[in-house]
């Protein structure tokens, strides 16, 4: 079993390997401005669930990427200027402001069609089906935000974030054949990632969880997501080490 | 054997019944909006090769919806303000005009994530794969076409236009499940399609291949494209009559 540390290492270098599309032309230099570096956060848990699932941390690579594809085509168009009108994105100009808005409308398809490639790379359509779910429910999030129509907080969250969080672990089951009958144990625990991974977001940002519960609020709320995370875990009959090392690193993670 | 015209009405009552995800909440009301009307050209040569190849039209319906969407993804992101900055489509607003640019953006997304959805129904991933080459090679297309890069006109539409229409083709085989050994002549007809299309597309808008080659000059590469892909069809073994009709039809097409 590779620590979380080098199971992102894997999927950085896939990922820096990446053959793209060649028909994409100089498409493709946004597209990979749009992936350097990263959390890799969807990616780790991804290959961390393979290969407690007892499979090869490589094989579950592809679908890896494809969930880090996805979530920079969301970062890429969220940055838009019709959107979150972001020019900055971890330090460094985003790539409207890098490549203009024609261009980073054009990656963020790219990403997403490049991410439908990969998940497409396994002998069965399972992996793209839940990314193609896991993508719709992103959206559907994205939408209640920038619209204010949200029911509540939690609802858009659970979307916008916990739809992308579950389906890497749900990619990883379909990766490493996990028969659909054994999985609900597995998706249980995925189903608490989005959540502890927002709130500690929002403890980071100082916006979101923070604004409405307050810092000790917020920060109860995180504890009480990673013990449920634990807890779901401890139903997963399979050695979940490395996955319980994620959950302590979302929970007190200060970057 | 259907006609075209009945063909495109499976596609029209198809698409006007699609269940959308029901997590896109308000989303849901652009995406239809951008749904609505249209030739459907690349889901009657879908179904049309599918009822060729074999299968049942309806077989290939998710197939050639998805073909379809992937077109209106397209238009919805063409017409935005940053790219082709074009406030009406097909006599109304175009949808950005319609529901705002942010709205858009996710509509375009949601478009192509709904494409793979359906295109993964199937239960091989063949289907998804195609469809996502055509896309990345589409997207590429786009990109040549709106910073002026493409090496030459053929090269930008080949991509722009012929991959989509190159994919009803060839999604259709999949669907009908025509062996790959057996693919080859189909898919040489499918290549001469996407030009045609766009030569007439040209000559009824005035612009592109009217202008770079005058009227009857335009008209002649339209007569000799249709002449190609009628002389390919020769080759499929398989009556083909309903493929013919639809070459006649793109050929002599007025609006």
């Amino acid at each position: 079993m590779r620590t979380p540390d080098e199971l992102r290492t894997l999927v950085e270098e896939y990922i820096a390997e990446l053959a793209l599309t060649p028909e994409l032309h100089g498409q493709a230099d946004s597209v990979r401005y749009a992936l350097v570096a990263g959390k890799r956060v969807r990616g780790v848990i991804c290959l961390a669930t393979a290969e407690a699932a007892g499979a090869e941390a490589e094989h579950a690579l592809p679908a890896g990427a494809a969930l880090e594809l996805v979530h920079a085509f969301s970062l890429v168009h969220d940055d838009l200027p019709a959107l979150d009108n972001d020019a900055e994105r971890r330090g460094r100009a985003s790539v409207w402001a890098e490549f203009g808005e024609a261009v980073a409308v054009l990656a963020g398809d790219a990403l997403l069609a490049e991410a439908f490639r990969l998940a497409l790379s396994y002998p069965f359509p399972q992996v793209g089906r839940e990314l193609a779910q896991a993508t719709l429910g992103m959206i559907g999030g994205q939408y209640l935000d920038i619209t204010g129509t949200a029911p509540d907080e939690a609802t858009m969250h659970k979307l916008k974030t916990g739809c992308l969080f579950g389906a890497s672990v749900g990619l990883a089951l379909w990766a490493a054949e996990v028969p659909e009958r054994e999985q609900a144990p597995w998706r249980a625990f995925g189903d608490e990632l989005g959540l502890l991974f927002q709130i500690v977001d929002d403890i980071l940002d100082g916006d979101g969880y923070l604004v409405t519960h307050g810092e000790d609020g917020a920060r109860r709320l995180a504890d009480d997501a990673a013990e449920r995370a634990r807890a779901r875990l401890a139903d997963v009959p399979a050695d979940t080490s490395v996955l319980e090392d994620i959950v302590d690193g979302l929970a007190t993670r200060t970057s």
